[in-house]
């Protein structure tokens, strides 16, 4: 059994959805790991991670903008405000979605559904520069 | 140190919790393994997992009817619309909730609380098979 | 590849977040592993695990306000209502947070980002003593 980590960094330009399938993926190639466990984790408390559709753009324009609704950015309802009116509501989406996941390796690639895409879920409106640990476990 | 992966199938019939602890327990007898880590991780992005309370059969039901009004099925707040007005609402329920869960292992069973279950949690209306891969890893 | 198991207990007193990052970090130390994954296990499903900025402590208390707004204790909207007020809301903010978190271990200390600790999200009215389970994996 061995294993290896690594860090990406993800370039984020406001709220939204950025995936990172094709980064991990291409790290997990040069491991040469064929059977595996993959856990990524991302280092911050304003930005998440989530499993989601890869197919029509719409749906990750649609769970960000349900996002929005489900926690405003009213400031009249935190007493966190000092970082600016999004950054608590970045705290609590991030608390609502993932700082990790782990995916199982099989035949050296991830066991992603068909759909199933790894995304970035920046809760800030500024860009920001994101750092994901990822740690793999496995046999050849 | 050794590994295992399996998959199980769990067929739906619409939306609610499903339990699996059981299924998950016997591939897990016959591995031999008594210390170790059980990841569980759903193929979909419009199914989830979550782990709840299997004593009440109430706690489930008010869950379900809980995320009903939560993420209602009202098609003009979306715009992926094009596989059913349950659809956008099955890919936030399970953003939500868990696409991945990973539970240790002690003496040979999973280290759940009490009154702990494993639950496939589906989001949609009609009957569906769903891909459930299970990664073990760990010593006799 | 060496695995180590622990339970750590966590007293509450009320609903809100404790943060658990300190008993985690001690018990590593003592592990002499210095590259490998820590899953936190929580044994209840009322309640939960989230990882939350430790700088402000306003931020911890606004993430307990909003789960009270978004789950209300209205027992007209539950079937489950045997064990008080508290009691399903307390499940359903466990599902929309989590019940176990894993985290890279590198040069011996979790990689948590700089503003990153580890809760325990106590859902229930009552104090109560909880059960954490702690699963490490990795090599010196």
């Amino acid at each position: 059994m061995r294993q290896f980590t690594h860090r990406i960094q993800v370039a984020t330009r406001g709220k939204g959805l950025y995936e990172i399938t094709g980064q991990i993926a291409s790290w997990l190639e040069g491991s040469g790991i064929g059977t595996g466990l993959l856990t990524v984790f991302v280092q911050h408390t304003s930005a998440s991670l989530t499993i989601q559709e890869n197919a029509d753009p719409d749906v990750i324009d649609d769970l960000n903008a349900f996002f929005g609704r489900l926690v405003p950015e009213d400031s009249r309802r935190y007493r966190h405000t000092v970082e600016g009116p999004d950054d608590m509501p970045a705290h609590i989406r991030s608390a609502l979605t993932q700082t990790q996941v782990s995916i199982p390796l099989e035949r050296g690639r991830l066991a992603l559904g068909t759909w199933q895409g790894v995304y970035l879920f920046e809760h800030r409106s500024v860009p920001h520069r994101r750092s994901v640990v990822l740690h793999l476990l496995g046999e050849p």
